[in-house]
């Protein structure tokens, strides 16, 4: 795939593929496009990443992605501090604030236990979880790891730790999607589904 | 789809929109991805973008997409320079490049004819063509352009342009795709290759 008359478009090509679900074909279609239609875009998002890939670290509090000490999560006053919600990642974050709903504030593990590549308590902060949980007199603490075997794992070990301290802890309900059409949905889903099924009255 | 915790992370989702076929959803995926798993991967990609958008401009003899002052097709000797193939774009020299069947070079319009959005014979680099099948003493000119409208229309124009000049034209044949299965095939190409039929003998 190499272009054979450019090598600074070779080089485009061969870099826009670190991005995730972008092959061959497009990234060579992308490098064309910016190339002969939006230089500016272009010149903005390589600015952009420099300075994301510069600044962006982790919020002391919660650990999710943020350039700042503490996210803007973690400083609103607004936010409940007494509940916190566990996810795996900052994507994870996103998602909930999209949702609207949730009020409390949250802490991201960046990954989940996975022993065999050498992840353990340390490598997802559990550290630093109890030591906010102690700080706060955190009264909820609702795990939302992934529907996965190692998160569920994570999930487990997280609430064991957290009976020790007296806290309430809960997981998010998994399932059928609202709207979801039984036959789309995945095996698994559907067998959670129905192994969590509860008395209809 | 604002995330509300990182203003360098917004900015970096919503620059990554500028990548053909990148909605907000992957944007953020790409987003996270990169500052959690491939920072090295993401300031690749800022500096080739940086250094492409920077010194990429066009070729003097065929216009195609090069920071050199002549692509490399164009400079080498090897290249039949007798036979040009007009294509609209950077990347469908790449297509034939990578069938590898072509020996030629290439003229590339960077668009097609389109009055009504001003883009007219010197747009596309009209003057520039006939000057080089001049210079050249070109003997086959291959018509390469998209099989839509505005392509049969600028192949076409440059088609009596070349009559005048005393130049073999060719077309490059459209139809079915080897080993497409008609039922896969769209309408318009079926068409098209209905009405192209040649005598079976
Ligand atoms: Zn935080
Ligand atoms: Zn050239």
């Amino acid at each position: 795939m190499s272009s054979q008359y450019s090598p600074l478009i070779d080089e485009l090509i061969e870099a826009l593929r670190c991005l995730p679900g972008v092959g061959p074909k497009s990234a060579q279609r992308m490098s064309f496009q910016l190339l002969e239609r939006n230089r500016s875009g272009g010149a903005r998002l390589a600015k952009a990443l420099e300075a994301a890939i510069d600044k962006v670290g982790h919020c002391r509090s919660c650990r999710t992605l943020t350039e700042l000490d503490e996210c803007l999560v973690c400083a609103n006053p607004k936010r409940d501090r007494r509940t916190i919600c566990v996810v795996e990642s900052p994507a994870d974050v996103l998602a909930f604030e999209q949702s609207g709903d949730y009020r409390g504030v949250y802490f991201v593990l960046m990954g989940h236990l996975s022993p065999i590549d050498g992840i353990g308590p340390a490598e997802i902060g559990i550290d630093l979880l109890v030591e906010r949980v102690k700080a706060l007199a955190v009264e909820e603490l609702i795990l939302a790891t992934n529907p996965t075997v190692e998160g569920e794992a994570t999930a487990y070990y997280i609430s064991e730790q957290m009976r020790q301290l007296g806290v309430a802890v809960s997981r998010i309900a998994h399932g059928v999607p609202l709207g979801g059409e039984l036959e789309y949905v995945d095996a698994g889903t559907l067998a959670h589904a129905l192994k969590g099924r509860q008395r209809f009255e």
